[in-house]
């Protein structure tokens, strides 16, 4: 594929129009048999293309498109061709886009430049890169894409079709599940840091020897680095999306669905429910558990508990709502410290006259 | 080259004093065809040495040196050896000790250990190491090196000269102009973090099908990231120099000359004007657009826009000025709570008494 | 070694507990002459395991505990099992849990997909995996394991029992010493951050000519970069324990036994003493300096030399019984504001009164 082509995004089979509505539960007006093949911007889309619109306000950019059809919001009852009605177009959007570029899995086998230990039964539907190198005992799902030079330490587990993209180091005894990847450079398993110090302030090594466990689903980005519980295990659950450059300490919990943007850092033996969002460079101090829902704002630094639904901002953090106003007054410090010392010299004159 | 001798800095080649001077647009004091061989700092430089002096302040340094010529600003009109007066002496430095330390490129070709897809061209002059892994459809400049390691997926354009150091990951249909620097284990290319979201929280992946263009001249640190677009082109612009571990998101666009310092961490869709600086480990949110030569102080958030030449500090940030003065009075916050508390007190006294 | 036995750690040799006491320098309660092959938390701990109590309020989970033997603080005077009482727990049950891990080097030898340049010895006493490459002129101790994908520059240097694991790149000339272990992906001498600028904006590359020193017993995370100096040497010293994701610019001297947690920033030509602790994602600006034992709380900001001992927080960082004070009272600046508005109408109202 070509730069350009990723842009084009065709594919090889057709879609009616009906297909699509039933794939986002929408509501098609105008020919439901229309045929769709290419999924484009409304700039750029052209004739077989679906598009999409976000916003119900912005419908009068419909009119100069050319594609065949368009997904919109509900509150857009018409459109100049034909159209698939949706509470949520963004996510319709990206269902039928991931349709389109949807493409058998076409096995390329093992290439002769990997290396694999003798005790690693590796599946007929694999495509694996050069310069991959895999351990002993590796039990390895259907379907996985291992790009080159993905280190897969012994006894690693992957499910079914996981792909690990270039450089990724999944180190030894860690368990990744099924439909997972992991971006380029990526390290899950690296050991926990934990020391124990003497009294002339030489730090012994504490053993790391828990594992890593990343449930189906999950995505973690580029460099981003995941570490082995020093017991137990860390444990990424079900649908988690962590970004690039993020820092997962020993025996974290992450929870479903949970999101964590770019270069958040979260310290050992941290607990976050279902659904929580921190946002980039967010840091948690070590045991911090937070609830179901919790959203931090980016760069905040957290050392307490959250409950569910939580929301809360600000280095050390508090509730987001304080910590808006927190902000603002803060650059009016300089402005309150004037008035204050001006306060203090009026009322000192003011109670020194009372007293005279 | 030695640990040692990689502080010698002797080229093979001899240059006059006047050759030098030329260069960096200097005045020769002295005997102009002097001849240098080599770079060194004041305290290290020998015969046939070129050192350099930043402040005129400390040109009492230039009686110990033992080197042949020395660089010195403007204000020093007189050296006791040999000198070139330049306005900008660390610049001046900076291109002389380049030009020492320049070798022509050799090119030892392919690596028996390296893989390249069949349909990409390998012209004769290139390096390429051991456990190189290129794609198919590759366009490969001339004189380029890549260091062991490097993982170069499909349709990958690459200039002239570039150097790619060991590790690092160029993925598919990305664009790299020439004479590029790119350290170890940066990842170039990988998925923008996009999502989305259910009614019940589960997220769906956005396909992101844009690339990575990097102009010519950039530079950009180890295990750096640049996500490719969602659709279009993350850009990095010509002369652009970047540090390590810094996070460029999808469909960002960092103007010419632009300098990120580490840690940096830029969200979805911001746009950077030329010489913009970004201090270590700050931080922007998505849609932030900066004007030509903004200045941002390290550990900043960004929220807004700013406007060309502005100089700001904070998290969130706030003009440079009023930030430096909000953070002295942040100092005093609990001297002022006392303060405010005594004045309440004081106050409520004085009135109570006049309402008596 | 499966995910599960990993927990079970379980060496081939017996250990009497006269033994390990003497290892920890503990006291025996109990019969000295047991033999010990494991080592287990209290929960799972069974026949021929050691566990440990950190706390001694805690005793009362001793009942359950079905281990052979515990480690007990000294406030601890007796256990329902043989128990060896010390001052440092935590340290004890580290050093105990290293002699059960310890296993003799089993060398491996060169894999036959790893590339050794020709003026480079390779000692017999070594683990070379797949896809490691190894410049010119390196000079490798004894019982070195370096996993897949390292890639080590030329006139590299690297000590006894260091471990190198996959995907770690050392550029060339650097010198790594004895008994180090640097994590996945991380890399040692990349090129530092300098350029000088010219009146147009364009940045010239400063040359990096110098290296970088890792001395014994050094830990660096996964991930992490370590820039070589501009001149000179970028110096980690002894026993310093580097986390994950972490930037060390040029230059910058790293003193014995420091703790640098995850994300932590130093920036170009900075100085930290012995056992100085940063906190995580904190960044120092350049040529900052710190006192041995300087403690820096998580995401602080500094800009100035600290004195030996200093306990500091915040961006920009102010004593640390001064931050926790400010602090606390950031979150009360709304409220601030509107006393002082408050209190400026009153005293306005008074004064008026007064000059009636």
């Amino acid at each position: 594929m070509t730069a350009n082509a990723r842009e084009e995004n065709v594919s090889d089979k057709c879609f009616s129009i009906q297909e699509l509505a039933e794939l986002v539960g929408g509501e098609v007006h105008g020919d439901s048999l229309l045929e769709i093949r290419g999924f484009a911007p409304l700039e750029s889309a052209g004739a077989g293309d679906i598009s999409f619109l976000v916003k119900a306000g912005e419908a009068d950019k419909l009119a100069a498109c050319k594609g065949t059809a368009v997904i919109v919001p509900m509150a857009v009852e018409k459109a100049p061709m034909c159209c698939i009605r949706v509470k949520n177009p963004y996510l319709a959007a990206a269902r039928i886009h991931n349709l389109i570029l949807e493409r058998p899995f076409v096995a390329t086998g093992v290439h002769a430049m990997a290396s694999v230990a003798e005790s690693t039964r590796v599946p007929e539907q694999i495509n694996m890169a050069a310069f991959v190198s895999i351990g002993e005992r590796v039990s390895l799902g259907e379907r996985i894409t291992l790009e080159a030079g993905v280190v897969i330490g012994d006894d690693v587990e992957i499910g079914d079709d996981t792909v690990l993209r270039a450089n990724v180091t999944i180190a030894e005894g860690c368990r990744i599940g099924s439909r997972v990847i992991i971006y380029p450079g990526c390290v899950i398993g690296s050991d926990g840091y934990g020391y124990a110090t003497d009294e002339r302030g030489f730090h012994t090594k504490r053993p790391q020897v828990g594992i890593v466990q990343i449930d189906d689903d999950v995505e973690i980005g580029a460099n981003s680095c995941v570490d082995r519980a020093a017991y137990g295990v860390t444990h990424i659950k079900s649908g988690a999306k962590i970004d690039n450059l993020v820092q997962i300490a020993h025996n974290v919990v992450v929870g479903e669905n949970s999101l964590l943007v770019s270069q958040v850092g979260i310290a050992g033996s941290c607990s976050l429910g279902r659904n929580v969002v921190l946002g980039g460079q967010v840091g948690l101090a070590d045991h911090v558990n937070l609830g179901d829902g919790v959203m931090v704002a980016a760069q905040s630094g957290l050392h307490n508990d959250q409950k569910p639904g939580a929301r809360i901002g600000g280095s050390p953090a508090i509730p987001m709502k304080q910590y808006v106003r927190a902000a603002i007054q803060y650059g009016k410090l300089p402005e309150m410290g004037r008035d204050l010392r001006k306060l203090k010299k009026t009322v000192a004159a003011l109670q020194a006259e009372k007293e005279e």
